[in-house]
């Protein structure tokens, strides 16, 4: 329920700020996109201060999955994270669009597919799980923090502005708004995702060794 | 008294910033939004951090309601709480208004209604009672930090820019700035307030069950 | 030492970013004003929690003279700190002069004189004294960020952009970029900061009133 | 490993965000260095607390230098530092490049040769290192939000947007974008950097003495 919830949350605000700064910026997409960013870097660090303690406030399936691989939680777990997590992230898509009087149900037609997108995606994916790892061995009680603030860098420096999520990238499928995502971009997204996190695996391993064994 | 200066300084610097980035913005209502959710969520920040150990600093009062309700405070201090919320609101917004050297009692002309802005203030409230809750179960000492962050997150997400307070919707409506809101869109914003602090409500009994007993 | 170190680079951060945000903003001063606050706040942050331990890390004289008055300093050491605040902040001053190839002795043109700006001062400077007094009382260690929100916070709430120290409003006369104040308008401003702290002594002696007693 | 990494990784975000800022900014510069300057502050903030553990994460020359000359790190260590530093800047450059499309091998033409740049690019790199070694005698666990801070207020505060570290000067000199910096002003930018750095180790001995003696 916190993973449903917070990813509920986590795409109404991606989603509804993206809106919200499209609206008002007039056309400057810079200025759009700085709203984006502060309210989904914010947003993340108060969803997983608030549900962590809970349910580790993942809100997405790759790093369900690493720290599954990685022993940090049971692998029968994967399958109701990562469906809450999907059908959080698309409540949360219809909520935005509620709130901003638009049509619940929408289809992107925003493609996003470039060699550049799907580098970008996996490096995203990369440093999100090194912010992870590395936060989880350096400082736990600041990974909120961590997270919010590499999120907040990433829509920045990756030029597809670092969704670095299966989940949410489903999810914005499904709004044809300032955050969506063709489905036919999906697929692409979602694989260069997963070699990012396979990539960030072997990385983690090497840098924190102890990390191997599931902490207490 | 707390509570009524740090409302005081809440309203000053919601209405004090509208007015100061819609006065500098020069018609770019994106970068006006910008200047009004920093410098609101930093004034958050530090009222609730300063004020917190005196009053709890909720300047809300659906937080004072919620935590009445909850057994975090006694039920007969709500009226003094509200009493204390709305004065000091009304305070602020008169002090902004002699600050920027404009009348000192005003009347909003902004209507906002629609059903996406009350949507969007039950969702408002709903998630800043969350991000209390869950702050005050997980990590109480961050909890200023974490509302800060949620209404610099809010500000942007929800269509009605989260005013998510009924103190606040009300001391809004006597400032005809870039904060205000028209007396006649007050009471449907606070009906959908006290909508998403009823659900707040029912989901933190659920996540948090042993913040039903009040806490030392 | 520590106080004139600190008060050169906080005016080398408030005047250098005021000149580099007005010439790259093009005349959109709500951006340049918003580049200034994100320097100014970011840069009190550090220079707070790096020179705190050594001198308290003032680099104001209404704070150094409003803690001697409370008891938290010996009053002989008002004098000394106030001298290395001013000769700080002129150095600093000049220090920004020189990083953009500017005149390095200026004097202000800026006149900045209006009654909503002096209540705008005693405001500012009186939340900041609240911010100090009760950062003391309720967490130290938050002190450096809880001034550098106040003041993010205040550069737009205020209509004066919250000077708050007359060191400073004495060295920005000393500029005639972007955070210049006329030599006429310093009186005055620096008079508000007075009746502002005086007000904030009255107020924090209510709220906190453990605090007469000079702490270990 | 952890040095080169998050140089890499550092740099991606200083050239990326550039070039994503100025590609949406629309020739709004100060937009676009605002997005530059949160990606490379949250960066910042990120790297350093996951690799800090590690690495100590200084992805700086002169900080390696300056705390091998302070005694807090062997000096045999300081060559493969750098190298590291070295090579991963040069590695996120391409990799930045990589994401946006764009010729992985690039020579930047920006010319950045002025007085005042060369003495920003000394108090740039005097104040990054009093805020390192401050920031190391105050609140150890506070330096990764305290150089990220610095590092934000600086882009706009110095005249030259604040290098402040060889390896970043040398790697921004292979790409002809936002961040780029001519091979030939790069070595006057070195030298300045040096000397903010000797500067800085003199005051640093005078304001910390304790720190001479190598921690434990």
């Amino acid at each position: 329920m916190a993973e449903a919830l917070g990813s509920a949350f986590l795409l109404a605000a991606v989603v509804g700020s993206g809106v919200m700064g499209a609206r008002l910026a007039g056309g400057n997409v810079a200025i759009a996109l700085l709203a984006n960013t502060i309210a989904t870097g914010a947003a993340l660090v108060v969803l997983i201060a608030v549900f962590g303690p809970i349910s580790g406030a993942h809100f997405n399936p790759v790093v369900t999955g690493a720290l599954a691989i990685a022993g940090r939680m049971p692998r029968r777990e994967i399958a109701p994270y990562v469906a809450a997590q999907v059908l959080g992230g698309v409540l949360g898509v219809v909520l935005a669009h509620a709130m901003f009087d638009l049509a619940l149900l929408q289809v992107s037609t925003t493609l996003r597919a470039s060699t550049g997108q799907w580098i970008a995606e996996g490096v995203a994916t990369l440093g999100l799980l090194i912010a992870i790892f590395g936060g989880l061995a350096a400082a736990p009680k600041a990974v909120p923090a961590l997270v919010g603030l590499y999120i907040t860098s990433a829509y920045w420096f990756t030029a597809s502005t670092s969704f670095a999520n299966p989940a949410v990238t489903l999810a914005r499928a499904l709004t044809d708004t300032f955050a969506g995502i063709a489905p036919a971009s999906v697929p692409a997204f979602i694989v260069a995702q997963c070699v990012g996190a396979a990539v960030a695996l072997v990385l983690a391993r090497a840098l924190w060794p102890q990390d191997d064994a599931p902490p207490a």
